[in-house]
């Protein structure tokens, strides 16, 4: 190979792993970030238009993220002791569209002691939210979240699959395909 | 340092990071594959005679492994509800071969409740199972699993071996040493 | 960008990304090794004026870490089976400083069963503890715990401003400010 074409696919090589990392380290801060209750930060890992769908709660956009973290049964619930523990992100990246899965437990405190109150399965489908390159010290590289759905793990059939998918980006929910 | 040198110095320290991404991966990606009860996913992630050595159960091929997941234990578990949880793996890349260690817990589902089943640990062994460099576009860069230890955290003095030797490299099992 | 303009960037990318890595990758021995009980290898992740200040427990070098890991309430705690299980580390590296944060849940074995004792924020704070450029195959490239603070997930206001001010950087405590 010529120095060029050695060049462009370290560059390319690079890039690559970069994204990987950015996304990983995304989905890595969202535990801290709810479990401190800062809204501006949570709604922040999200596009403007992004979906945070958890069992219970559909969220449709940024705005409804962060009212969420700054409403009052999460304050609570991280008042009185609360740890949204979620596990390494197994990460793929195709160009300006991305997909990491996860697991998580919510641990709860109450009385002086913890309580294990949920095992859940998440598939995070992200995009790079700016247009062209990621701008120099841009540790996300742009990326953010498009559609976040998590599901506990009660036995039930979606929660597997979504794993399944999450994985193998075979039978993805339809909300989860690239458009 | 000349243009060459600094090429050769750039790809060979790039490798070096995008195998101990890929290894973390694939690790990452066990706990769902397994969750998600998929026999194939989760068999290709070992090598055809790749060992899975789990306290109760030994299974000296893929082609065990691959049973062990579609079967009826394992099915049963994962249709209660279930969560392989695996941490984030310490990685030790030294050429073709490799080893991974982290925690795990075994999260089960019973009666809307969550139960801590088991915590443990871990040691993966690896090796490149592709002759020559990886392909492009294989993001486990041939990566294979050629043992996996697992002991549960019960204070039995091969655990903590276990966990101890897979960071240092110090005392490891026969099983795990290099060939 | 001429070619000496493309090796700096490059250079310069890789490296910020083997830093990044190398501290997640420190931050995830953590738990494996004082779970195998070894003190001068848990010890050794410090720097030799090193804190460890963890709710009930504040020790102020290396040598004070290495004699807890060494002593008896801590090894008859993993005699009897425990796991310091750590979330994967959210990073920030600033040229020779960084920091990272995650969550741990603690797992204790008593009698057969698993149980919670406690989850918990961090918060390190790293150095790089060589000086000028890491060693060719020093893989945690000379980083070391300077401080690191963990406190109980209870619902007390300072756990929660640590994992937030883990990953934006504002508000962090006097002790984790970079000199």
């Amino acid at each position: 190979m010529s120095i060029e074409e050695r060049l462009v696919a370290l560059e390319s090589r690079l890039s690559q792993l970069e994204d990987e990392q950015a996304i990983a380290q995304l989905v890595a801060s969202y535990g801290p970030l709810v479990d401190a209750g800062l809204p501006d930060e949570v709604a922040g890992l999200w596009t403007a238009d992004g979906v945070y769908d958890v069992d219970e709660m559909y969220l449709g956009d940024q705005e409804a993220v962060r009212a969420m973290v700054a409403g009052e049964d999460h304050q609570g619930l991280i008042r009185r002791g609360a740890a949204h523990f979620l596990g390494p992100a197994q990460v793929t990246v195709t160009g300006d569209t991305a997909r990491a899965v996860c697991h998580s437990v919510l641990v709860v405190h109450h009385r002086d002691k913890f309580f294990l109150a949920r095992a859940g399965a998440h598939l995070f489908s992200l995009v790079r939210a700016t247009s062209g390159s990621p701008e120099p010290g841009d540790d996300t590289r742009g990326w953010r979240i498009q559609h976040r759905t998590t599901r506990v793990l009660d036995g039930r059939e979606e929660s597997r699959a979504l794993l399944g998918a999450g994985v193998t980006g075979v039978g993805l929910p339809e909300t989860h395909r690239p458009r």
